[in-house]
C-alpha cells in the first residue's frame, strides 16, 4: 500500500479550482491538504473540504508536510520563487507555467535533481495533449528535426468559430470567454506569446536547444477578419495559428516562428477545432507522428496535473531528465511580415501519401 | 557523466538488426556488448562492429554484464522464458512483443518491480506512435471510458493500397511484402489476431482490466475486395481494420472487437495510409485525444525500443507500474457476424464539431 500523496495547491483559479475537485472527489491515493490563494478568505467559501488548511502565505506551505506542491498561479513571478523554495524545502513541484519553464525550467530542473525531487510539468503545453511525453520519452529514440503545432486552444476558438460561423473577431472572441477559453485581454494569446512560450519548451525537449522565447519571431492573429477566411476556403484552406520550429542539425540552424498560417481544412490543423491543440512531429527515423487534444480549459489541464502527480506517487525517487540544453545554434529569421506564414502543405502530403 | 548503458539484443532480424544499427552509429551513450541470434553464425558476417560478441546461448547473455536485454525474437516462448531469466539475473528488459505482454506482461511487470528492475514495452503498441506514454502516463491523470484505434500496420498498408490504386487483396499483399510490412503468412495481422494483442495491452494501460486476448471477438479482413472499396468509395466512406474498446464504469462492462469497420474517408482513421497506426483515446475529462505514427517496420519500431532504452539509462531505478490488474468485469460480446463494424462516426463527429 503506497502511502498518500499529499498535496498542496498554490492558485485557485480555473486550473487550481479543476485540480482541487479531482483530487476531492475521485483520487482516494491523494490527499488535499493544503491551497494558498491571495483571497482565500472569500474563496475557502465555495470549496467544501474539511481536510484542507487555506492560507494565503507560501510558508505555511513550505513548512508542511506536503509531498507534492501544484503550482498554477501562473506569471514568472512569485512563481519561479516559490517553485526554488518547494524544491529546496524538499517537495516535488507540478506545474502548468509555461512561461515560467520557457524561461527558468532548464535551471528549476537541475535544481530538482540536485535535491532528488521532481519537477514535472506536462500541463505547460498542450492542455491533455500528452506532447511533453511524446516528445520527451516517446519520441526519445529518434533524432527529431520539426515540429508544426497549434499550441494555444484560445487562439484556435476564435479562428475556428470565425470559419464556422462567418463572424467577426470581436464576436468570436466573445463567444470563447463566455465559454471560459479566453480571457479579458487575449493578447498574449493572439499575438503569439503564449505559444512561443510553448514552443521554446518544445525545442528544449525536441531538439536539446535553450531558446530564448522573446526571440521567437511572432506575427498576430488579431488582424484576421471574415474575409479572410473567405478568400482561404476558396483554395479549400482555412487558417490557424501555427507554431513551427525545423532544427537542420547538419548546420546547426533553428528556424522557428509563430504565425497565422494558410493550412488545408481537411489537414490535421485544419479539422483542429474549438480549443483543440494539435501537432506534427518528425523525425529521422519515424517520419510523422502526429497528436491532437483538447489544449485548454480547467479540466484538460487537471488531466495532465493529476497524471503528473501520479507519476510522483507512483515513483517518489524518479529522475526527471534536466538536460543539459545547448546554446550553440544559429537562429534563423523566420519572414513574419507576410501576411500568413507558409503553409506545411509539405507535411500534409506526406501523411495523405504515404502509401 | 552517466555510465555507458550495455546493451544485448535477443533475436537479429528486421527489428533486432534496425535497432542495432542505431546503437552503433548514432548512439554514443549506450554500448552493445552481444547479439543472441539462432543464426549467429551467419549473420555476424553481415554486421561489422567489433565490440559485439555473438552467440546461440541464453546463459551467454544472463552471464554478462549487460545492464539492458533488448527482447525482439517475438513469439511467447522461449520470449517469456527468456526475459524472466534476464530479470533475475538483475537486467533490465526491453521489449516489442505484444503476444507475450497480452498473456504474462502483469506478471513480468511485478516481477521487475520485485527485483527493482525494469520491463519497458513502448514497441509492443503502435510502433513509433507513443500510445503506451500516451495512455499509461499522459493520460493517466484522466478516467478513460473509450479507445478506437488501428493498431495493425501491415493491414492498414493492404487496405489503404487496395483504396488507393483498386487493386485485389493478393496484388496488395505482394507489394505489402515488397515493402517488408507483411510475411509471408499474414494472417495474424488481416485476421485481427495481432491487433487483438495489442488491444489487451491497451485495456490493462487504460482501464485496469486484465482482459484474454483469445476472447476478443475478431472478424477477418482478409475476405475485403475491391468491389467493397466501390461501394464504401461511393458514400464518402472507406475500409479500415479497427480495434475498438468502450468500458462503461458504471456497470463494469467492457465491449470489445477487432474487425474491419466502414469510416469516413476523411477521418483520422480514414487518412490513416501505408503502415500508419491510428488512435482516438476518449477520457471523462479530456474529451478526446487523437494520434497517428508510423506502426511498424524496423526503424520505425527501433525508435520506440531506443526510447525505452534511453528511459533506463536515465534512471536505473525508476518503477515501472505493475498494476494489480482488475478481472472482475463483464465482457460484452461484440456481434462480429456483420461484414463491416459500426462505424465510429461519433468519434469523428465529436472531433470535428467540437467548436
Amino acid at each position: 500500500m503506497t502511502p498518500l500523496c499529499r498535496t498542496a495547491i498554490l492558485g485557485f483559479g480555473t486550473v487550481g479550482s479543476a485540480v482541487a475537485r479531482r483530487l476531492i472527489t475521485d483520487r482516494q491515493d491523494f490527499q488535499l491538504t493544503r491551497i494558498l490563494d491571495r483571497r482565500a478568505a472569500i474563496k475557502r467559501d465555495g470549496f467544501a473540504a474539511a481536510t484542507v488548511a487555506w492560507t494565503t502565505c507560501i510558508d505555511d506551505i513550505l513548512s508542511s508536510d506536503v509531498d507534492v506542491v501544484v503550482e498554477a498561479i501562473g506569471g514568472v513571478e512569485p512563481a519561479a520563487e516559490w517553485i526554488r523554495a518547494a524544491l529546496n524545502a524538499g517537495k516535488s513541484v507540478v506545474t502548468a507555467n509555461k512561461q515560467l519553464m520557457a524561461r527558468h525550467g532548464d535551471a528549476l530542473l537541475r535544481l530538482a535533481e540536485r535535491q532528488g525531487r521532481q519537477l514535472r510539468f506536462e500541463a505547460a503545453v498542450g492542455g491533455a495533449m500528452p506532447i511533453v511525453r511524446a516528445i520527451g520519452d516517446g519520441l526519445a529514440g529518434d533524432r527529431l528535426t520539426r515540429i508544426v503545432a497549434i499550441l494555444n486552444g484560445t487562439t484556435n476558438a476564435v479562428l475556428s468559430r470565425m470559419e464556422a460561423s462567418g463572424c467577426s473577431m470581436a464576436d468570436a472572441l466573445d463567444d470563447a470567454r463566455s465559454c471560459g477559453y479566453a480571457e479579458a485581454d487575449p493578447s498574449a494569446d493572439l499575438d503569439g506569446l503564449d505559444a512561443a512560450a510553448k514552443l521554446a519548451i518544445v525545442c528544449g525537449l525536441a531538439f536539446g536547444l535553450r531558446v530564448d522565447p522573446s526571440q521567437i519571431p511572432t506575427r498576430t492573429c488579431a488582424t484576421i477578419g471574415a474575409s479572410d477566411f473567405a478568400a482561404a476556403r476558396a483554395a479549400g484552406n482555412t487558417l490557424r495559428q501555427l507554431a513551427q520550429a525545423h532544427y537542420d542539425r547538419a548546420t546547426s540552424t533553428l528556424t522557428i516562428s509563430v504565425a497565422p498560417a494558410l493550412v488545408p481544412r481537411d489537414s490535421v490543423f485544419g479539422r483542429a477545432a474549438g480549443p483543440q491543440n494539435a501537432a506534427v512531429i518528425t523525425g529521422e527515423y519515424s517520419g510523422d507522428t502526429s497528436m491532437t487534444g483538447t489544449g485548454a480549459g480547467g479540466d484538460a489541464t487537471a488531466v495532465a496535473i493529476l497524471a503528473d502527480i501520479t507519476a510522483i506517487a507512483r515513483d517518489r525517487s524518479a529522475i526527471v531528465p534536466a538536460p543539459a540544453l545547448n546554446v550553440d545554434f544559429r537562429l534563423q529569421t523566420q519572414d513574419c511580415s507576410v501576411p500568413f506564414a507558409i503553409s506545411p502543405f509539405r507535411v500534409e502530403h506526406r501523411l495523405a501519401e504515404a502509401v
